[in-house]
């Protein structure tokens, strides 16, 4: 069977040889997990065998909503994976035992999820949303809300939401107004409107846990002035079981681009002014202990970002080797019979870009993940060091990713054909679907804003030094090796350039032109990412240019493509080190021109009238 | 009511105060037409009124087949509009009197094109293609064809499609095996089956007229053996009139990202060996016939992809007009009222790089049709050089300008944020419209071999250098005004890096890297496409500048946005010259890693082996 999901090989390539998951199972918190690849291997045969043939059907039925019931209903062929993939415990596998789960470090369970969101983007996406909502109720319940809720949402046999978005507040979160009344027994009374619910309603589970901003009459404007409450859909009673119905219900669901298995609802809180809420945590907190969930969530898009990239890349691949079309421009073949098209260069061109891209940004989704796990084993200032890591890359694992799943699906639909824009094939779907990563927990560019200010200048560089020496130990490295020299020699150029750049951010925010920082604050995170990413392949050459070495050698192409037809092995650092090198030989030059860009005075932006755009 | 298709203040600009439309029409081809500027409004209220309606609804209509009937519907909302379409005599506006026709300059044409496309891709779409097939039998039928198919062509009463491709002959038309036996009577037997035929069956008109590439028994494989034949679906007796049913039957439709509301089928000829086709034009010469009339089909799929980002950039301008969210960054302004996001400075730099693209590329367009205009009025060698302009430009107006598309189209989906992904608003449509625009009429990678391979280096860089030349004049004059030195001086060392690599371009040709080319001829065309925006922005500015001076001087902010908010023009060439120094003065700067990037070996893309993309 063709690879049409991700890579496993390149996941293992990063988990073991790059990232040295064994080394990191070796701290007592994962000590029982060496046997990750087993359970990767498990990952890959569920993603392909239950969750992938549901996904096209999915798209085609879609979800329905029937206004006089106020119910939603999933694809009916959605009913046994899901199923199945709770019953297989996937979702706690990074939790602790006491919660019911398998403590593997989260660097494996990014992976998993990266299988897991390209084999049904819809059903592990409504199921990580409870994972989402399992976690803030470990983290902030009170015990009682513990006892009732959180196995529950960790074992996925109820839906968490998460309901932020208001009408008149998107980006704006501070602008929700869904009120909370006190009522006698401790409990609020809740009245408001949430729009954007993904998996707000729908059949597949008995009930439903909203997490709700909303503010207690009284409080402050603002998101100071926001609180947090659990409001079920069914309030359980004393044992836990699903009671009376809750007051909350779904109105009305969004026709979208994509995204037509994964219903997105807007939600009504107290229409007849019955609907119940449970305070969670502290009153007036209900920003940061969403935002404590944010980062993993917003790490968690960008994987979702990736596996689109993935699957097309990887589909595309599929599709350009069985596809016979025009004859080979190579000298040493035959110009006049047809060959498969993944022999042509400007298809090479294509499929070697995207797998620059998949292979960058999975080492990047899963590095971050990796700080997480590190910041978890170690102490104080070190730990410290690896949480400022988490901190600058979530915002470029995101939107990095995500963006650039616009262009690679794109890309494979380019590799298709007229075939691609059909929706026999998988790739106009995926693009169609990636475009709402870029938009969700916070658009990509709340993400820039959030980089620029909070996360590099907010801290005093202090994060981006510490990436920058990881940075200068790669390029020691790298340069070292013979044949990685020159790369090593681009990727010190990138990177100091990179440090000229920020210190020239740092220097226009106070000065007189420190509005312009807010029109750069897109085009820095792309080129964070950008450099971000020739770092982490001239890294992964560092070891598989001298496996190739040990490999083929200096063999000429006749010789050298014979032992790779054999060596699978061979094979894969072979075309570890084209995209590497590739990526730094050719597509970071564009970069180059980048910093030109961000070196410019954004006048224009800053200076144009609202009323000049159509005059 | 806003502009929301395209800005026709920029239209006329480009028209009358860039490339003095007025001058041309002193032609005596075309002097009876210096009322361009109605006719423009004429479409406008056109495109508003009746087009834009129907389109919404349309793409959630779709077109249906009924497998039973093999008859396609199309969405019911369309049968007005198409008729008033046909009735306003549109189609042949630029087209000579002898064939029913108002003999306007293309340049106009092609502007009304953009708001038709604008207003409904799908209606317009199809009507183009009858307008295209009515060309080519204009310039290759016989005097009994022209009798009876032409007028009525032109017309638009019978649908003219284009059947190329088939299942194993995409790009690679050469490989095309439909075969046309000869009758008796000197008619051909047709036999075969073609795939992604736009408009190839539907209930708009009464007949239809294919123009079908065919093989005739015995002629030679590959494009050389193929002619082109007429097969009407209903063959028209003596007196033009649809008389008997010919056996040709759309056997299924394509299920498709976006273009619901136009059919794509898969047409069978002669499946009961009782298909009827006459010889258009000369045995042997079907692809220079069909390729005759490709220039201007691709030149207008180019106009469509600007279309797609013409709407969709005015659409962001109004939805970010009136959505208010988050206080300014201003420090003028009041932090904690909420503002229209227009005046955030991020999303002011989405909405100015779309107007920079949506203006530099209509510009684009535009003076390439300028360039077939002159080439029509001009002789000798003066309409060499023009039509040398047309055959280099036209593949970067196709595929620079839908490449941008998706780009444009995805900016204005972030300017909505989660409601850009909603159906409710026309921005995902227009991307997922967008996207087949890359693929048909030959997809944007064979735009890029055509440039490179034909129109840059097939051509000894004759093309080249004329353009080069006029760049040289525009950088020239624009040093002449103070204000625009800088500027002047960003495009001319854009020039001179694309002449160096076009130089080494031209040195590589023959060379042992001689491959490589064909792994940059996707790159360069993005590059070409780059710098030829760049001096068209340039020399806009020349003329925008100094009466956007007259108006408003070297006043301050509060000054000028009182000028400006009072008069509308000056408020214009305010939009335009912010529009052309942040493309020149900041994302032109994005090219200079572009140059570094196309000077970069292309070992890995040349050298990948095919089983390394996934080992």
């Amino acid at each position: 069977m063709a690879t049409l999901l991700v890579d496993k090989r390149d996941q293992m390539f990063i988990l073991k040889e790059m990232l040295d998951i064994d080394a990191l199972c070796r701290f007592p918190k994962y000590a029982s997990h060496t046997g990750y690849p087993m359970v990767l291997t498990e990952a890959h045969k569920f993603a392909n065998v239950e969750l992938h043939p549901a996904t096209a059907e999915g798209d085609r039925q879609g979800c329905t909503y029937d206004p006089k019931t106020r119910a939603v209903t999933f694809p009916d062929c959605f009913k046994g994976p899901y199923r199945k993939l709770l019953d297989g415990g996937w979702l706690a596998m990074c939790d602790s035992p006491e919660v019911g789960g398998d403590g593997f470090p989260l660097t494996v369970g990014t992976a998993v999820s990266e299988v897991f969101y390209a084999g049904c983007f819809y059903l592990y996406g409504a199921a990580e949303l409870t994972h989402a909502a399992a976690k803030v109720i470990e983290t902030y319940g009170s015990d009682e809300q513990k006892r009732i809720y959180m196995k529950r949402l960790f074992a996925g046999e109820w839906q968490g939401t998460m309901c932020l978005t208001e009408p008149q507040a998107g980006s704006d979160v501070g602008a929700v107004q869904t009120v909370a009344r006190p009522n006698a027994d401790g409990s609020y009374n809740i009245v408001g409107t949430k729009i954007f619910i993904t998996a707000g309603e729908h059949d597949l589970t008995d009930n439903f846990v909203h997490m709700v901003l909303a503010r207690i009459e009284g409080d402050p404007a603002g998101t100071r002035g926001l609180s947090l409450f659990i409001v079920p859909k069914f309030t359980p009673d004393a044992a836990g079981n699903p009671g009376a119905r809750n007051d909350v219900y779904c109105t009305g669901i969004e026709h979208k681009m994509g995204l037509h298995g994964l219903v997105t609802c807007t939600m009504a809180f107290g229409d007849s002014n019955g609907c119940t809420g449970y305070l969670l945590g502290e009153r007036g907190k209900g920003m940061p202990e969403m935002f404590h969930m944010m980062n993993e969530q917003r790490l968690l898009v960008g994987v979702e970002g990736l596996s689109f990239s993935s699957n097309a890349f990887l589909h595309a691949v599929d599709y350009t080797q069985n596809r016979f079309q025009g004859g080979s421009v190579y000298p040493d073949r035959d110009r006049n019979a047809p060959v498969a098209i993944i022999n042509h260069p400007d298809v090479k061109r294509m499929l070697l870009t995207m797998k620059a891209y998949v292979e960058g940004g999975r080492a990047l989704a899963y590095f971050t993940s990796y700080c997480i796990d590190q910041a978890g084993v170690t102490e104080g200032e070190e730990s410290g060091r690896w949480h400022g890591l988490v901190e600058l890359l979530t915002p470029i694992v995101k939107a990095y990713n995500t963006d650039k799943s616009w262009e690679i699906t794109a890309l494979a639909i380019q590799c298709a054909g007229g075939y691609g824009y059909c929706s026999d094939y998988p790739f106009e779907r995926l693009a169609r679907d990636c475009k709402v990563t870029t938009l969700f927990e916070g658009t990509n560019g709340i993400q820039a804003i959030d980089l620029m200010f909070r996360k590099l200048l907010g801290n005093k560089l202090v994060n981006f030094r510490t990436l920058t020496g990881k940075m200068d130990r790669t390029i020691a490295e790298a340069g070292r090796i013979e044949s990685l020299a020159g790369y090593a020699a681009t990727v010190r150029r990138a990177k100091e350039e990179l440090e000229a750049t920020v210190e020239g951010l740092a220097a226009l925010a106070g000065s007189e032109q420190g509005l312009d920082l807010y029109a750069k604050t897109a085009p820095f995170l792309d080129l964070m990412g950008d450099v971000t990413l020739a770092w982490l392949h001239l890294w992964q050459l560092t070891i598989a240019e001298p496996k190739l070495m040990e490999a083929v050698g200096a063999k000429g192409k006749g010789e050298r493509e014979a032992i790779l037809a054999k060596n699978k092995n061979a094979a894969f650092y072979y075309g570890k080190v084209m995209a590497g090198q590739f990526y730094i030989g050719t597509l970071l030059k564009n970069s180059f021109g980048k910093f030109e860009r961000l070196r410019a005075e954004e006048n224009p932006v800053i200076d144009m009238f609202e009323k000049s755009f159509v005059a």
